[in-house]
């Protein structure tokens, strides 16, 4: 049982957060460029504009989610700054304040004040722990891994290139879109499964059913852009 | 003070979780549709096959995150459900082993194991508050919103679809692809700077910067789309 323990708390470290920008990136670059280009296979017939399209998505996708998710992990951190700057301000200009709503977390678990309160002294006594205190356990905010912004981008952007190569591939070998689509299809939909499968090891879903949902995202997804394509054409 | 304080607060609450969705799907659909569409006019002169390659990703990404997100959130339900039986036996199996867990937590925040010794002992009377500390405390894990998960998915959908269809109305007025480019671009771009100073009011970012920031990632994307779309065709 601690192994499996073990094992669950790791999903919380450095390595898990690669494997779940990996799953982010790969996700989308498996299936919108795929489905696109099942789509635009309702409404053209030589595959030349599909891979044109489908590279353009896969540059515009993969440029849209890592700078996307850049900006964001810089603003968590930035975030992060800002409202640790204040509780350290409120310990020295508010400490009673603070010490109250120390109490009150742990009211929320049913502790009376006089159980809490050698633990609300203590921290009184040590500044920067009670700041990483009420930082985890006020505001649930996780401190920020210097550099994890740019090397997040860079792992969410290539896993949806990568991704998106697949299905795009069908396209570049088969002149005729159609043909093309069927192997794509192919491809695409035992990518989807393999990866889906994979990935469930990581979200604790069994490989099985995350296979199968991973690759039916793909599949509606297409299905729909292709019925879309072939209605307006 | 105190009304900032609230204020942030907020950003957890249920209301903000919906704002968080619809950022989510617009950012992506106000840039990707926008990029591919600027790609192709790279790469084709007439309106219409980029209409209806926008039409089909705007279908295909709306799809690929909106069932994505749900996906994902119930998995997340599932995962906290399998989490919080483990933790309920745990305490009832181990009840010593998860105590020093707790003191463990306490420890890291520079307590000793006397300071903590009335909190662990009062947790050890409430097993479900333990359980709820445990979930929260050690494992880091939010209780899930019943019904969330469909909702989410619809909002990031629809968000998806709106932003979408802003750079694509150009071409749908305008058959000359460069003429409608140009108005897509400069529609688009508005957009982009009006919403982006709109999320950094929910995220906290400055909102000149934010704006900016959030038109540089579609310029960006476009501009690297049509690139790839120009150099291929």
């Amino acid at each position: 049982m601690k192994d499996h323990l073990h094992h669950h708390r790791e999903h919380h470290s450095k390595s898990s957060e690669t494997v779940r920008d990996i799953i982010i990136g790969m996700s989308d670059g498996l299936t919108v460029p795929f489905a696109l280009a099942a789509g635009l296979t309702g409404a053209v017939d030589t595959s030349t504009i599909i891979v044109t399209a489908g590279l353009a998505e896969i540059a515009a996708g993969s440029i849209a989610m890592g700078l996307g998710g850049y900006l964001a992990a810089k603003s968590d951190a930035e975030h992060y700054a800002s409202e640790r700057k204040r509780e350290e301000d409120e310990i020295v200009t508010v400490p009673d304040v603070e010490a109250q709503e120390v109490q009150d977390i742990f009211k929320t678990y049913g502790l009376t004040e006089t159980e809490s309160a050698s633990v609300v002294a203590a921290l009184r006594q040590r500044p920067q722990d009670w700041v990483d205190f009420m930082m985890r356990f006020e505001l649930g905010l996780e401190k920020p891994v210097p550099g994890r912004a740019l090397k997040s981008a860079l792992t969410i952007a290539l896993s949806y290139v990568v991704g998106g190569v697949i299905p795009l591939s069908a396209y570049l070998v088969f002149a005729d879109a159609h043909r093309a689509l069927d192997v794509s299809c192919a491809v695409t939909l035992l990518a989807l499964l393999g990866f889906g499968a994979i990935k469930g090891r990581f979200t604790g879903a069994p490989a099985i059913r995350s296979g199968l949902q991973t690759a039916l995202i793909g599949g509606l997804a297409a299905a729909a852009a292709f019925a879309i394509a072939r209605m307006i054409s």
